[in-house]
């Protein structure tokens, strides 16, 4: 789409529990997004939910997924069951003067959907690259790609973002004005958090003269909105 | 209990994929539930599982989780049906010399259950105290406690830690040795990611002489197993 279309909430996409945090600009949705290195993949697998991490890619209004051929959960996810893929960014520990409006600053994106066994082999390359590129920007160009025994190992899979929710928290504590205006003197503030990168470890089977790339010693990882 | 029992594994609760990074002692358990801040619920509802992220706190082998009482979703994981609750701590993503072999170093713990609403008010208050202490140390006893009305806006829900499994990666990569030995000088190695808090932003409405307390000034977040 050239002009991202903005979430047309479902049912069950549909934000009721603090629905002024909801956002249904597609754009935020592809922010929260490009911005993560993994979501957490629910599946229902002999009768239970299952909530596993999982790497994913997004090409457009694609994400894709992937995991080994033998995962149950994988297998779980493409027999045309229903799956939620949910990414989660952590941007601050809101302190309140009272313990319940404790809270914290977030972005999170919440997909649902029915994910397709990709098969066509252009098209799983294009994930896998998307997969690769999200959680190592460059790596895709730079290693050796996956040749035809690999490729057997790994079931790629895609979801649609045709039915997503998102939601995001700023500020400071919405805390009571009794609470605020109260004679006690409780300090409320949102203390921000961050991921950063530390010291690139070389693998120690690499030769000692083999520099690390700009690609990961530049690297930076998005956070807070 | 005294001394922890080990995870014994149930059927569901096995590790399959990448069994040489499962761990079954309980200890590793604790240690990845109480580095977090935040785990993702996932639960079935009307026929679809919905995963959403969600604070919590452990007290013995028991998991507090909590919400509005009007969530569709946390009455869906008291209703008696089966509930799974993941956290996830991402350690450092991990280049390879191939696509294939690219990773992530990361601590999972993956409880499976059914929640228990938690209705005695001493138990909801130990559940409310261990909730708000994971997510902010010190604010239990620094913050107005929860009052009738606020209470009775808030599930408790209690998961046993019975049925769990972690899965934690750590090093570098394990690239095929063809990749290893061969002519490419491809840099492979583990870039460490790790969560640093930021300057802490008072509330606005905070009279401007209430300094930051140590609790919040000198806090870190746990990070690296």
């Amino acid at each position: 789409m050239d002009v991202a279309a903005p979430l047309s909430p479902t049912d069950r996409s549909t934000v009721r529990r603090g629905s002024k945090r909801a956002r249904t600009d597609r754009a935020d949705l592809y922010a929260v997004l490009d911005a993560g290195l993994m979501g957490h993949l629910g599946v229902q697998l002999a009768g239970a939910p299952v909530v596993l991490p999982t790497g994913y890619g997004r090409r457009g209004d694609t994400l894709y997924l992937h995991g080994s051929t033998g995962a149950a959960t994988l297998r779980a996810a493409t027999d045309g069951a229903p799956v939620c893929f949910t990414v989660t960014h952590l941007d601050g520990v809101v302190y309140a003067r009272s313990a319940f409006h404790h809270s914290v600053n977030y972005r999170c994106a919440v997909v649902h959907g029915t994910a397709r066994l990709v098969t066509e082999e252009a098209e799983r390359l294009v994930g896998l690259e998307a997969l690769t590129e999200q959680l190592a920007p460059g790596s895709w160009a730079a290693s050796r790609r996956p040749d035809r025994k690999e490729l057997a190992a790994t079931a790629v899979l895609a979801l649609d973002l045709a039915e997503a929710s998102v939601k995001i928290r700023t500020g400071p504590p919405g805390d009571d004005a009794r609470d605020v205006e109260g004679p006690d003197r409780v300090w409320a503030g949102v203390l921000p958090l961050r991921t950063v990168t530390c010291e690139p470890e070389p693998c120690p089977l690499l030769p000692p003269d083999v520099p690390v790339p700009a690609r990961v010693r530049e690297r930076r990882i998005s956070s807070r909105a």
